[in-house]
């Protein structure tokens, strides 16, 4: 895959600040920046996105509003829906929220009430927004929103209105024996609005933290990359990679490795 | 639950050798034993099973065959189903195997056609086979089966003969928006052969060893059981919990509270 089509998220290197991610990234010929609400924290959302622009950089999306199973879920997607106006973001991807200590019906319930209650919101500000199903070991704690049909169903529910989709995780579908039909239902109709690239990695010692760069697992990447350009999906790919061991390395040798591993394995 | 219904997977007391496993159940009011093949080590399971009968309890199961994307699968499930016959359970439960170089559907591929050719000795020695889906989670390194709805498919790709169910484990399946129509499914077919119980705890710090035990987590166990029961199971509840935090207390203490569990989270 030409790196034309590569874009990172800052999360990736967390290490760095969002300004260096975003001199680097320009330096290593990524094309697209996806910023998590983190980065934000002492800095203004439109400065960002403005220096990212000026690197030449594509702000892609924003990273993450949604936990509608929370106490705070009305505040937070409001303040994630100013942040992602003023940085320039097209769209927020959501984190659904786990069951906690409801079940997962009544939490798959109210995900869709607050979901219907906020998109109004998001389409008056332009915001798209990018429903992200989270691997079933999160249904707990992260997101009872599990599989790209689920994520097909609530679009559904909500009336298909063109600013709610869903961003795909290769992390989170791969296992998924719908996930190409998903994937290509998604772009036929215009809803797929993210492809987060990394890889899985066997073993796998931690749930959060453990993942890894493109071809070092088992994930068949081009496989996938594949049914979304069939489909007619043209945004980026998006490297977004939870890592305790890439973390703790040199960030620099690191993004040189993950360009490598964009071309090599997509 | 009525403790009639209780099965216990020795693997769940493994501080235990199996004859400390009959003894204690037996005592405990338990039914029901689930036979783990590691519990054959220099014990002729013939042996084993008789010793399991006089005490009252009944040979479920035996855990477990499978492995079909492993070099050695023939060998190891012939001699499981040799095992089976021996100690006489009525079933062995199959956990499929992972992809582990393969791709997914490479790996379900080698599994539908390996479990095919299995199937004719399961069915002349009169051991059922029980497809057991794995969470997703163990798509790589242990299971390319990951759903419900795709061990149906498999049984009706083989042409749905009566010697093959599916052995449904909360812990793999909970988070499944299919869940409950899957197991009404199975048990109006007589294919649900198993249901495997324990919890989903949070947070879970390790992939393999820290399930819960029932009532612990988040798993709406008493809706399942609700479910199973309106489709017509009469079978055991079979409590299988992997713990490193359970196996290290006093088993007995701990065997109690299995009991306890049962009877008031079932």
């Amino acid at each position: 895959m030409d790196l034309s089509r590569l874009a990172v998220h800052t999360i990736t290197n967390r290490p760095w600040s969002p300004r260096e991610c975003i001199e680097h990234y320009a330096d290593a010929g990524v094309r697209g920046i996806t910023f998590w609400r983190r980065d934000f924290e002492g800095v203004e959302p439109d400065w960002m996105g403005k220096t990212a622009r000026d690197a030449g950089l594509a702000v892609n999306g924003l990273a993450r509003g949604g936990f509608f199973t929370s106490e705070e879920w009305w505040d937070d997607n409001r303040r994630a829906l100013d942040e992602a106006v003023a940085v320039g973001a097209p769209q927020l991807v959501l984190v659904c929220g786990g069951c906690h200590d409801k079940t997962l019906e009544t939490a798959r319930a109210v995900i869709a009430e607050r979901l219907a209650t906020l998109l109004p919101l998001a389409l008056a500000a332009g915001v798209k927004l990018a429903l992200e199903p989270l691997h079933p070991m999160y249904a707990a704690e992260r997101s009872a929103l599990n599989t790209i049909a689920q994520a097909h169903a609530l679009c559904e529910a909500l009336g298909s209105p063109s600013g709610l989709g869903i961003a795909v995780d290769v992390y989170h579908t791969w296992w998924d024996p719908n996930l190409e039909p998903g994937i290509e239902r998604a772009a036929q109709l215009n809803r797929l609005f993210a492809v987060h690239v990394c890889d899985w990695i066997t073993p796998t010692t931690d749930l959060l933290n453990d993942r890894g760069l493109m071809g070092e697992g088992c994930i068949p990447l081009r496989t996938i990359t594949a049914a979304c350009e069939r489909a007619g999906f043209g945004g980026f790919y998006e490297v977004e990679i939870f890592s305790n061991r890439w973390w703790a390395t040199p960030q620099e040798a690191y993004l040189s490795e993950i360009t490598r591993a964009f071309s090599a394995c997509l």
